[in-house]
């Protein structure tokens, strides 16, 4: 039998001890980290950057299909990628739960086991947090903390006509993932007994279950010197990550479809649910891929990088925010992705 | 009427600037703020101090009795006092809230009403956060970003044998609040109509509904070049702060009840109720005061700070960690704040 330890027996900071007895300080500019009233961290010579997020249970997450390892994982990912998109470096998180006694020791552990492991792999520092409970479900909020050299960071705000539009790696995944498991899970509740048929579709089913932030984009940059114009992660859309960058620079674009790139196996799985692909990567959201812009005579410096696809240019405000189809019509690009997708 | 305003009608990104749109920025240090994926601060020469807390309804505070600005404003508060329990000055804050369709623009406005009210008071600027849906209730996190002088901080680690224990203003009347206020709601709840009876008890429930956080006792630290040896802020009770302060430094201490600082106000009420005021103040918490320890040969430097009383010192570890009872008695401190008083 699968061991249930209640929360009860160890107590508020009992359970934080038990939760941050492993946890490693990488970075010497970690001074002082969790116990305490806060964390003390040394930033000389460098701008400190700072990002916030909150995922809640029923909302952003579901844990019927989402093992609370990898929630721990995206919760950090998530945050980490807002850091990359100031074209900065993560360096230190903070992490503050909330849950119903409807949780064990060994769930929470699992939750951390995948905190852990993302800060691991980013190379973050997990420097504070708060242990609270919830009338309902779990509630998870993250801030990031990343460092840059003064004024390398990039905004949204600084794309200029002319600028090529990029994006990396490809986009409509974690949408489709998030698809196959509402359609087994509602499979599964009205047919007691039948397992879900994932089709071994692990590849859009790791995209949404564990994204990864692109960390080694941020280090391509600074390894060849290429600094963007304007910078944004996706999540909630390509379309409205890219809308987000031409209002915030004050500026229009040509977006070309053909050019979004998109998986095999991500573009198989959406004709098979008869959808289509581009509307899949336009508006699905939770890639957590980098959408950027680059001076066209920066062009040279990321065409070898395969990782990298340029998928249009910004033009002036006045000619609008467009989408050119594959049949080469011209529509206004909209952002469908928040308001649809989420409940 | 009163005006309801649906959140959807403003959409995600429309709510963000209708709530930020007159969010002013004070520090030179805040280079980038809301309206990106993170922001940034400069705190060249400056160490930085990060501090994080969530509050849930239902949990940490009752919409029934808790007014949203008042939310907004001890919001901010609990967090910038954690600050100042680090000897550090906080400068920025993000805010992540989650509400239910429950809650309209207005009710939103009001909460934020609060947040710039904190925000001025204690010289911070808002520079991010998050805003999404909740399944049940309101949720909040915040994480509040500070400075100090290099190696000015003071955490809870440093206590010596022979320094006095001390704590500010005075203790027990977020608690004698809190069981008013329930009184009150379990009276109305039970006898329609009937309405609360406050009994002009103003002190107390400003101390639980509109807290404030000990900026003047950091400033006066500084004024007075006194450093603390330890630190930390009363959220949950003076038992419980002490135990930490003494647990992180290994050593003992003698706390004598008859220092322990009541309100007046706060003592009558707590008679009236047949309460033990002493209980009160060593178990009650979210007074947000600070409890600190300084050595001896400091003692010349904060006498004449009516606001600082000295309620102890500190001993070798061996010797345990006792209260001294008015009696004559001794006792062992036992923390009662977290596990009694929460949900």
């Amino acid at each position: 039998m699968e061991q249930r330890t209640e929360i009860s027996t160890l107590g508020e900071f009992g359970l934080i001890e038990h939760l941050t007895k492993n946890n490693e300080i990488k970075h010497a500019s970690t001074i002082y980290s969790i116990g305490d009233d806060a964390a003390i961290i040394d930033h000389f010579g460098k701008q400190t950057v700072i990002t916030t997020d909150m995922l809640i249970e029923g909302i952003h997450f579901d844990l019927m299909y989402t093992p609370l390892k990898h929630l721990g994982y995206k919760s950090v990912v998530v945050n980490v990628s807002d850091i990359y998109a100031m074209n900065a470096t993560p360096v230190q998180i903070t992490i503050a739960i909330a849950f119903s006694n409807r949780f064990s020791v060994e769930a929470l552990d699992e939750f951390y086991e995948g905190v852990y492991s993302a800060c691991e792999k980013y190379n973050v520092d997990l420097i504070g947090g708060d242990t609270t409970t919830s009338q309902k479900g779990f509630i998870i909020s993250v801030t990031a903390i990343g460092e840059v050299t003064p004024d390398k960071y990039v905004t949204r705000s600084r794309a200029k006509k002319g600028d090529l539009l990029c994006v990396s790696g490809d986009l409509g995944g974690a949408f489709l993932g998030l698809t196959l498991l509402e359609r087994e899970k509602k499979i599964f509740l009205e047919t007691k007994g039948v397992q879900p048929d994932l089709e071994n579709q692990d590849y859009i089913i790791g995209r949404i279950l564990k994204p990864e932030a692109r960390k080694d984009i941020i280090e391509f940059f600074a390894a060849n010197e290429l600094m963007p114009t304007s910078m944004i992660d996706v999540s909630d859309g390509l379309s409205s990550e890219v809308l987000h960058i031409c209002k915030q620079s004050k500026v229009g674009c040509i977006l070309y479809e053909e050019k979004i790139p998109v998986n095999d196996l991500t573009r198989q799985f959406a004709y098979k649910l008869e959808l289509d692909p581009t509307a899949c990567a336009l508006s699905g959201g939770e890639d957590y891929e980098l959408v950027f812009t680059i001076a066209q005579s920066d062009y040279t410096k990321m065409v070898l990088n395969e990782q990298l696809s340029v998928i249009g240019y910004i033009t002036d405000r006045e000619e609008g925010t467009n989408l050119i189809t594959k049949g080469g019509n011209k529509y206004q690009l909209t952002a469908q992705g928040w308001n649809a997708f989420n409940k």
